[in-house]
């Protein structure tokens, strides 16, 4: 059923099919969703459920890596009349890392010519949203949140959302509103047309980021694409390519060309690669071209350190592990060479001057985040997040989407003080963290120590949740652990929906528990976030065909 | 270093070596713990960890299967003077099962005969506590919580307790203390002198119990003694025998005498066996009979399912999974099929006089517990719990040990309330919990999706952890299935005792995060629950040699 390359993973999860749900407001809208179907003796309709993998999971859609998606968001982003195709900047060589002709993968065949707001124009869902309009954006996801659940009005609610509000039915005037509010987003760069949109806030389901980095040498287009893709199938909301060294231009479009997801980045990854690693060589103007060159190419958001100032530097020699943030390292090595502020804080204002001419959301970077229990909650920590607060305002006051990074390593107890504070200096922006971590002794199973604290930061109202493998610390991971590392942070997103309350989250927990008590071990596994394992580990021990049906 | 079949797991963990602590008042007292050194670059003395894994990870100790563990607590029990060796019960065909001649497996060579309280006589630790005595029990399990870390003056408290009476240094006074106040318990029967005392209980660390199971036909007594060696390696604090079938008995009795941690059973499994597995059968004679089987063995705590009653099974009709603990199921069987309240119930003080004549602590069952998310908290689960404070007390007032099971499946924001709940109706007995299960939509993921509930929890105040495996609701547990149960539970408990507070707790975390930022890969490995597999997967991906010195 999934095989890999050279061409990437596709086809159906089992006893499931893709389905489309059409728009009211916009026609031309089809949400795509995956109906579970479920043995006939269950007397129980299809069950539906929300669906990232994008197109390679529908056997009616023949992909092609070389061609790229359907541009689906295309038509939407042009009728608005406010954005104008440009030439672009030209590749240069440093974007590929200085790579040799002969070892530089391929361009990808088919160049759009990027696309950018008219003079003037503020072409955010952020603005349309204040203007009062719904996007077709906007209906996409409140047909996609709903996932064709019947009027809340009969439904039982049920849970702790710590002051959320979360409606009973998702309007796509809820949506604006709460787009409007900032209080939630859509990653949509307008250079990613072929993304299926996607919302990220507190009053939503909570969603899950998986990590991905390319092979600064690779053979194959369709392996890289693949990692991508892979994610996408097991439940990856968005994907961030964290892509160090060569031949990250190139592959990076192939990536977003492909995905059906936004894709976020690191731009300071790719600048320090072209000043040759050394941070203190770092400018604004390499960097501001390195924002403009992954705008172009449909970056959906981009983490930037910009809340790491000069004298919060200081606040962290007694830690015991220091800075752990790859990006806030780059950045406090650059402030304490050059002894003044940040490029990116001082200049803020033009980065979203940039983000702004593309729709590329904010994910403000946490590049203070403690690295082990011992850091947590510390003054470091909680300076740098009351500057991502005065930071958020800012772009807001530019029309920019915005969500804040947080941790880390975070003990139990000490989680819900990082929920409160976002919320109260960011005023309800998204939360992004990366788990927490409830504790460091257990390397090689930090997907479960970062699971425990995701699930609860997800509850708390922690709006997306990066993932961790169970090589974090250790290595790179593979296949498998990018799968589990997916899983463990779909079983928190879920966990925390079920915990908030949210409206109709317990529909797959509750098919799958009667499937469970009435023996139907198909429904059960067709059911489950990763139906082979499930299957899998049931033909190990058990009888082959006599447990399976009803 | 690990080989199984035909001897058991033995072998030191890397860079470690077994150290005894002795007693203060009690001289013969030798506590285990395991020292982990560390590079010398670190300039850090080694670090002391908590070791369940008994003599099997001491190479100075010979461990022979067919002779058992030394008695260490047979001379502390026979100088209290308060029980007899008697003939003891003889061994019947149905105690295994009623398995043919040829398929028996071999009794253990060297049969003890079995202790009893002199007439009138209570021999609970619970009894002793009461009458101010400091056993040497209390002692051991005194030095063995506080691990050697320096007077709690020096620390830095940090924590969220709930309302837990969390000391800052464990003296063998307050072990007895809460003993006495039925907060905390030491199962420790008396016929089983080869057991590590350990203490349960929400003011000390948080355990973790391991569940194994026999099996009917085996050729190799090391193989099912491994399965509790292998369980306590990695950390399993107790482990329950569900074994049900033929050779029980037999192979019981190699399990028991081989380990250092304490035994669970469930009774009425094997009760039910005799009976030809026909619940409706079952009579308090046969089950009284297998009580005192068992307790003369050793066994350390009996779930007994006393708490649910008969008016208690029309609450479960409308539930989505009914009862799905099986020990539930059959007293609910019982009940229905006779119309009239189990003898468990009925017969519950005499179950108090014969566990107080071994001192065999309860794990009072939650037959009732729910099966699914749609059936957490309901007014059946929570109708038992009531029963089972009105238990505790009437096993209190015997002088019995007694702690009290808990769920199961659980969304986050219904957990607080199991613990709540239990605190209150059951007066602070211990709490040990099944996860619980956050979400049902995991199966093959079910120690993740449980071991969010369980680190909640154990922070919450539940005082030991039953593990859950990835084949939970799949099928039985392997090797490595039991592996990655048992760590799981270690990480929620050890997650647990970070947010209680617990003095010293964090050392651990601390000691790995300064070898983590002083790149120290092999006291990373060395530090971490599970060695072997951080390594692994160190080796994986990175350079063998060059990321491995500091």
């Amino acid at each position: 059923m999934t095989t890999s390359s050279p061409t990437v993973t596709t086809g159906a999860f089992p006893a499931s099919r893709k389905i489309h749900v059409s728009g009211s407001r916009h026609k031309d809208i089809r949400v795509p969703m995956r109906e579970i179907e479920l043995h006939p003796s269950a007397g129980e309709q299809p069950l539906t459920v929300y669906d990232t993998s994008g197109p390679y999971s529908d056997p009616a859609v023949e992909t092609d890596i070389a061609r790229g998606l359907t541009p689906l968001r295309r038509n939407w982003i042009l009728a608005r009349g406010d954005v104008e195709p440009y030439e672009g900047r030209s590749v240069q060589p440093a974007d590929n890392g200085f790579v040799s002709a002969d070892r530089l993968t391929p361009a990808f065949p088919d160049l759009r010519r990027p696309l950018r707001a008219k003079a003037g124009r503020a072409v955010t869902q952020l603005a349309y949203a204040r203007a009062g309009i719904v996007t077709p954006e906007m209906e996409f996801v409140a047909i996609r949140e709903t996932q064709r659940r019947a009027a809340a009005s009969q439904e039982t609610r049920d849970g702790e959302d710590f002051g959320a509000s979360i409606p009973g039915d998702i309007t796509p005037e809820f949506v604006r509103d709460e787009i409007a509010r900032g209080r939630a987003i859509i990653p949509a760069n307008v250079n990613h047309p072929e993304s299926e949109p996607m919302i990220i806030g507190r009053n939503f389901l909570v969603k899950v980021n998986a990590n991905m980095g390319t092979s600064a040498v690779t053979s194959s287009m369709a392996e890289e694409v693949d990692k991508m893709v892979w994610a996408i199938r097991w439940g990856a909301d968005t994907v961030m390519d964290l892509s160090t060294g060569r031949n990250i231009h190139n592959t990076r479009e192939w990536i977003v060309r492909n995905s059906p997801v936004p894709i976020g980045t690191v731009p300071i990854y790719q600048a320090l690669e072209k000043v040759g690693g050394v941070a203190e060589e770092l400018t604004w103007e390499v960097y501001r071209d390195t924002l403009i060159e992954q705008a172009e190419q449909g970056v959906d958001y981009f983490t930037i350190h910009a809340g790491l100032r000069l004298h919060m530097v200081p606040l962290t020699v007694d830690r015991v592990t220091g800075i752990v943030s790859r990006g806030g390292s780059i950045i406090a090595k650059w402030c304490l060479h050059h002894h003044r502020e940040s490029f990116l804080y001082e200049r803020f204002e033009e980065i979203c001057d940039i983000c702004r001419a593309y729709d590329v959301s904010f994910s403000l970077g946490d590049g203070l985040r403690p690295g082990s229990i011992a850091d947590a909650n510390d003054a470091a920590q909680f300076a740098e997040l009351e500057t991502l607060g005065e930071l958020t305002k800012i772009a807001w006051a530019k029309d920019c989407q915005v969500m804040i990074e947080g941790p880390g390593h975070v003990a139990m107890h000490k989680i819900k003080e990082n929920m409160d504070k976002q919320i109260e200096c960011c005023d309800e922006a998204p939360f992004y963290t990366l788990g927490p971590l409830t504790t460091d002794i257990a390397p090689g199973y930090d997907h479960i120590t970062s699971g425990i604290g995701a699930a609860m930061i997800g509850w708390f109202g922690c709006a997306m949740l990066c993932y961790v493998t169970p090589k974090e610390h250790l290595g790179l991971p593979d296949r498998d652990d990018v799968k589990t590392g997916v899983i463990t942070y779909k079983i928190a997103a879920h966990a925390a929906d079920l915990a908030k309350g949210l409206p109709g989250a317990q529909a797959r927990d509750d098919a799958l528990s009667r499937a469970r008590f009435e023996f139907r071990w198909e429904d059960q596994f067709n059911l489950s976030l990763d139906p082979d394992t499930a299957r899998d580990f049931h033909d190990q021990t058990l009888p082959k065909d006599a447990h399976k049906v009803a």
